[in-house]
C-alpha cells in the first residue's frame, strides 16, 4: 500500500496548492478543486499511463478537465508531475501567465478549452477516436462535475460514444453535490446518474471518490471493458477543511488569508513526496503518423451548373484520397451536404454523430488536437446549434473545418427555421477565423483545399441551389483575396457580393449595361480576412459608390464588414434580409427580401441620384 | 369501436392530403407524415381536449410538432378540425400562404416555430408549466421523431420536466426509424429508447404507432401519470404506401404525379367523415388571467458604484411584485446574474432549470406562448450554446426576455471562456430583436422595464464589475434612444459607447479637457435599434469625425453597426477586442485589448491628425 500513501500525499499537495493558488489570485474555485482532489490525483499519478516528456506522444492517455473551474487542481497535477516549476503556480490568473483561471492551450497540456460547462466529454470521444485511428492502445480520461451532467451535450456525447463503441474512453464524475448557486439535480443520489449512463449504454461504477484504496480498485477492475466506462465518485465540495466542507455559498470563493491559514492548519503541512517517479510511462510506443496537408487538390472541370455544395463533397472526396489525416463527421445530413460522397469512399475515416451539432463540434476538436483534419458541416442554420462549442474551439486554438451548407433565402420552400441567415455573424467575430463563401464550383472546390491547408478555424458557405460556373478551373482563390468579375473603365458604382448574390450583380451589370451604365462586381468570396484593399481601391475607383448585397441578415455578414472596412470613405448601399422571412420559391423569395438583381440595379441608380 | 374507424378513415385522409400537398409543392417530406398520421389522428380527435373556436383558451390541450418537417400532416390536421379550408391546404410552401414548409405561428395555432429537431420538448415543458401556474387541468403533447432524440436538448427538457414533475406533459415519439441520410441510432430498438427516458424519470409506454386500438388504450391507461409520460410509437416511414414504406432515401422527397396516382391507387379513395364532430372539448372552462405588463416600474436610488447585473436583480424583483404574469427561469447561475433576489421572493413563478441553457430558452418559449414574460439569464458566454434556440425563438414571435450577464474583458481573471464577446453579434441579426446594454444601475434597471413593456424578443447585455452611476433615478431609457452625456461647443470628435466602455469615454473626455480638446460622448445603450438620428447629427457636429469604442469582438457588435448607420458620412475608429483574450484583471485587460480611456484619447487625436 506504499503507493496509497504516496497518493494520499499528493492529494494532499494538490489540496494545500489549489487552496494557496486562489486565494493568491483572489478568485477562483478551491471547493470544486478539493472535491476532485484525490481522483485527479489516482488518475495522474496511477492509472494514466503518458510520456511527460512529449505532450504529443500518440502512446498517451489523453486527459480532459470538463469542469474546467477546477483549473488550479490541473495546474497542481501538472506541477507535481514535473511540467510546471512550484513556483509558477502562484501566478494563476495573473495576465502574463499561461495559467488562466479556466484551462486553455496555452499551457500545452491542454488539448482543448474548458470552461463552458458539458463539453468535454465531446473533446474526450474526438481523443478516442484519433487513438483508434492510431492504433494506439491509449485511453482518454475525462474528469466531469455532477452539476454539468444536466447540459444535454453530455448525453449527445455519451449515446455517441456508446455507438461508436469507444471502449478506451472513461468518464470520471466528480458528484460534490452542489451546483454553483443550487445543489445539483441528483445531489448524491449516485444510483440516478448510474441508470442515465447505462441507458445511454455505458458500463457505470460507483466509487468513493475519496477513498484512494477504492478508487484504485475500481480503475483497475474496470480496465477491460467493453463499453465506454464511467466512474461515478462520491465526494465532497471542499472535502478536507471543515468549514467549506460539503457547504452551499462556498463556490469560485476563494479563501481570505487567515481562512487560509485555518485551512491549512487543518489539512497539516506539505507532505514530502516526489510525484514525478510515480507517473507511469506508456508501455509501448506508438509511431507518430505523418500528416500531409493537402496541396495540389485536383479539380473537377465543371461544365454545367452546379451547387456549391456538391463542389464540396467532390473536393472533400479528393481531399480523402490526398490526404489520410483528413477525416469527416456528419450530423445526419450528408446527402444534404454531400459530405456522403467521403463516407462511401472513406468509412473508416467517416463519422455518423446522428442529429447531434453540439457533439459533433466538440469531437472533431479531439481529434484536430492529435493532428486530424476534421471537417463538419450541416445546415448553416443548424450550426447556431454549436455556437458556443464553436466559441471554445477558437480558444482550443483548434484546426477545425466547419461547413455551413443551405444558406440564405435562396433555399426556398423549406422556409426560415432552415435558412441560414446569422452564420456571418457567428463566425466574423471569432479573432482569426477564415470565412470562405464560394459563388460557383470551381471556388467551392478550392476553398476546401484551402481550408485544409490553412492552420486554425475555418468556416466555409455553401448554397443550395445550383449556379453558374464562372471560373476556369485553374483559378487560385487564396484566403483574404477577392475577385472583380466585371471592370470596365467608367465604371459608376461597385457592387460587392458573394455566393448567390454574385450571380445576381452580374444580371444587373448586364441590364444596366444596356442602360450605358457600368457595374463593377466584386466576388467577395473571402469574407473573413476580407480584401480591404482591393475593395478600397475598386469603391475609390468607381466614385466612392458602392452596393453591397448579401443573403444574410443585415447585422454582423458582408455589408458590416465592407461598411467597417470602407468607414468614411465610401457611400454604401447594403442589400439583405432584413425581416424573418418566410416559405417561397428562391427566386420570389431574393426579389422579396430585396436581394435579386433588380434591387441592385434600383440601389445603383439611387446611390448615383437617379 | 365506431371511433377506431372514424379514425382510421381520419388517419386515410391525413395521409391523402400530406401526399397530394408535398407533390403539388414539388417539395417537403410525406414519408415522415404517412409514419405519424395514425398518431395525431389519434391525439387530435380522440385524446386530445381543446376548444376548435379558440387557439388561446388556457382550457385547451397543447400541441407542438417537434418533427418540425412533419408540417403537411399538422396542416392537414387542422383542416380536418375545421380551422384550414381544405382547398388552402394546396397552397402549402407557397409565398403568400401561412402554411409553411416547417410551422411558425404564422398560422395562429402553431404555439412555437419547429423545424430545428429537439427543441419541441423544451417548448412543451414550458407549456405545461404554464398550465400548472394557471391552475388548468389541461395536459400538454409533443410529437418528437426518433432521430431528433440524438439531440441533447431532448434530455435537457426530460430530466427538467421531470425534476419539475410535470405529470401534464406527454411525449409521443414516433419512432419510424429511418433518418435523413441513414437508419437512425436505435432504429427499431423501442426498448433502447424506453430506457433512456425511464432513466431520465419518465414513464415509458412501448405501443404500435399504426394500430389504433392500442394507441387510444395506451393513451387512456397512461391518463393519470405520477411522472411524465412518453409513448414510443412503433412506426414505418411512409406507411401505406408499398414502394416507399420503410425505405432509405424517401426522406424530403415528394412524389412525382404519376407515382401519387399510384400511391393514391393503393390508398383508396378519401373516406367520407365529419372529423371535427370527433374533437373532445374541454371538460371544464379555465379563467384566463388578466397580465399587467408592467408599467411605473418603481427606480431604486443607487448612492454608489454598481453592477449593472446587480440592478438587474434589483428590477426583476420589483417587476415581480408589479406583474403576476412574470416568471423567472435560471441556468444555476443566478447568484451571478442576480436572478436569486427573483427566486427568494417568488418561488412560485422561478424556475431552476440547472446547468442546461438550450432547455432554458425553449421552456421559456413555451411559457411565453401562454402569455407570461419569462426573463431568463446566463452568462452572455453561455447564451451562445442557445443560439439555434434563441433563432426559433424569432421565428416564433416568441415574447421572451432574455440576459447575457458577465460581458467582455470586463469580467477579469474568470478568463476567455467566461467571457461574453459575441453575444452582440448573435443578438442584433435577429429582425425585430431589441437590444439594450445599460452603463450604470438606472440605466439597467430602466432596462428592464422596457423589456417587460415591449412585446417581442429582447435581450439585455450586463457587466460584471460595478459601475459609477450616471444617471438620475428618474430618466428615461426609450427603447431605440441613446444618451449624449458630454457635450460642448466645438467638440473635436464624438465618442460612441456603451456599458462599462461609457465610462472609459468618460475618463477620456475629462483627460483630453485638460488639453482643451472636446470629446462629445454618447451612451449608445440602445445597440438595436440604434438611434441613427442622434449618432449621425451628433457625429456631423463633431466634424464626421467618431469613435465606437465596446467590450466585444470586432463583428456583429456596435462598431459594425455604427459603421453601417453611418457609411459615407464619417470618419470611424473602431475599438474593441480584436484577439482571442486571456485572464487577467480587468483594468489591465481593457488596456492591453485597447479599448480603455488612453487607447480612446490616442484614437481621437489620431482622427485629428495630431
Amino acid at each position: 500500500m506504499a503507493r496509497i500513501d504516496d497518493l494520499r500525499k499528493i492529494a494532499t499537495r494538490l489540496r494545500i496548492h489549489s487552496l494557496r493558488m486562489t486565494t493568491a489570485a483572489g478568485s477562483g474555485h478551491p471547493t470544486t478543486c478539493l472535491s476532485a482532489a484525490d481522483l485527479v490525483a489516482a488518475l495522474f499519478f496511477s492509472e494514466m499511463r503518458w510520456n511527460t516528456r512529449d505532450a504529443a506522444d500518440p502512446a498517451n492517455d489523453e486527459f480532459v478537465l470538463s469542469k474546467g473551474h477546477a483549473a488550479p487542481l490541473l495546474w497542481a497535477a501538472y506541477a507535481e508531475a514535473g511540467l510546471i516549476p512550484f513556483e509558477e503556480l502562484l501566478d494563476l490568473r495573473k495576465i502574463a501567465s499561461p495559467l488562466e483561471g479556466h484551462p486553455t492551450p496555452r499551457m500545452p497540456w491542454v488539448k482543448a478549452a474548458t470552461g463552458s460547462l458539458g463539453q468535454g466529454l465531446s473533446v474526450g470521444a474526438g481523443l478516442a477516436l484519433a487513438q483508434r485511428l492510431d492504433k494506439s492502445p491509449a485511453r482518454t480520461f475525462v474528469l466531469l462535475g455532477d452539476g454539468e451532467c444536466a447540459e444535454g451535450q453530455v448525453w449527445e456525447a455519451a449515446a455517441a460514444a456508446a455507438q461508436w463503441k469507444l471502449r478506451n474512453l472513461v468518464a470520471v464524475v466528480d458528484v460534490n453535490r452542489l451546483g454553483q448557486s443550487d445543489p445539483t439535480m441528483h445531489q448524491h443520489d449516485l444510483a440516478a446518474l448510474a441508470r442515465k449512463f447505462r441507458a445511454f449504454g455505458w458500463n457505470a461504477v460507483i466509487v468513493d471518490g475519496h477513498r484512494l484504496v477504492r478508487i484504485l480498485a475500481a480503475f483497475k477492475k474496470a480496465r477491460r471493458p467493453s463499453k465506454p466506462t464511467v466512474f461515478l465518485a462520491r465526494t465532497l465540495k471542499g472535502k478536507g477543511v471543515s468549514f467549506i466542507e460539503d457547504r452551499n455559498g462556498w463556490h469560485g470563493k476563494p479563501l481570505k488569508a487567515d481562512e487560509l491559514e485555518r485551512a491549512l492548519a487543518e489539512i497539516g503541512s506539505m507532505p514530502e513526496i516526489d510525484a514525478q517517479r510515480l507517473v507511469h510511462k506508456p508501455a509501448k510506443p506508438v509511431r507518430k503518423k505523418r500528416t500531409y496537408v493537402a496541396q495540389g487538390l485536383p479539380r473537377t472541370a465543371y461544365a454545367e451548373k452546379t451547387a456549391t455544395r456538391l463542389a464540396y463533397g467532390n473536393a472533400l472526396l479528393a481531399l480523402g484520397r490526398l490526404d489520410p489525416s483528413v477525416v469527416v463527421l456528419d450530423g445526419d445530413v450528408k446527402n444534404s451536404t454531400y459530405a456522403d460522397k467521403f463516407f462511401a469512399a472513406f468509412p473508416e475515416r467517416s463519422f455518423q454523430g446522428y442529429i447531434a451539432e453540439q457533439n459533433m463540434i466538440g469531437v472533431g476538436m479531439g481529434l484536430a488536437a492529435r493532428g486530424y483534419i476534421p471537417f463538419m458541416a450541416s445546415f448553416a442554420a443548424f450550426l447556431t446549434r454549436a455556437h458556443d462549442q464553436v466559441r471554445m474551439a477558437a480558444y482550443s486554438f483548434s484546426n477545425i473545418k466547419v461547413c455551413g451548407s443551405h444558406v440564405g433565402v435562396s433555399i426556398g420552400e423549406d422556409g426560415p427555421s432552415q435558412m441560414g441567415l446569422e452564420d456571418l455573424a457567428m463566425f466574423r467575430p471569432i479573432p482569426g477565423c477564415v470565412v470562405l463563401y464560394p459563388s460557383d464550383a470551381v471556388a467551392s472546390e478550392a476553398c476546401v483545399a484551402a481550408a485544409a491547408a490553412h492552420k486554425g478555424l475555418c468556416y466555409l458557405r455553401t448554397s443550395r441551389p445550383a449556379t453558374p460556373i464562372l471560373y476556369r478551373p485553374d483559378e487560385a482563390f487564396p484566403i483574404g483575396g477577392s475577385k472583380v468579375l466585371r471592370r470596365s473603365d467608367g465604371d459608376a458604382v461597385t457592387v460587392v457580393a458573394a455566393g448567390v448574390t454574385v450571380h445576381e450583380a452580374l444580371k444587373a451589370c448586364d441590364a444596366l449595361k444596356k442602360e450605358g451604365l457600368g457595374l463593377r462586381v466584386i466576388d467577395a468570396y473571402s469574407v473573413a480576412p476580407l480584401d480591404r484593399e482591393t475593395l478600397r481601391r475598386e469603391i475609390a475607383e468607381t466614385g466612392g459608390r458602392a452596393v453591397v448585397v448579401e443573403d444574410h441578415y443585415a447585422a454582423g455578414g458582408l455589408g458590416e464588414a465592407v461598411a467597417e472596412a470602407l468607414a468614411g470613405r465610401a457611400a454604401l448601399a447594403h442589400l439583405c434580409v432584413r425581416e424573418l422571412p418566410r416559405s417561397g420559391k428562391p427566386d420570389e423569395l431574393l426579389e422579396r427580401y430585396g436581394i435579386s438583381a433588380s434591387h441592385i440595379v434600383r440601389a445603383a441608380k439611387e446611390l448615383l441620384g437617379r
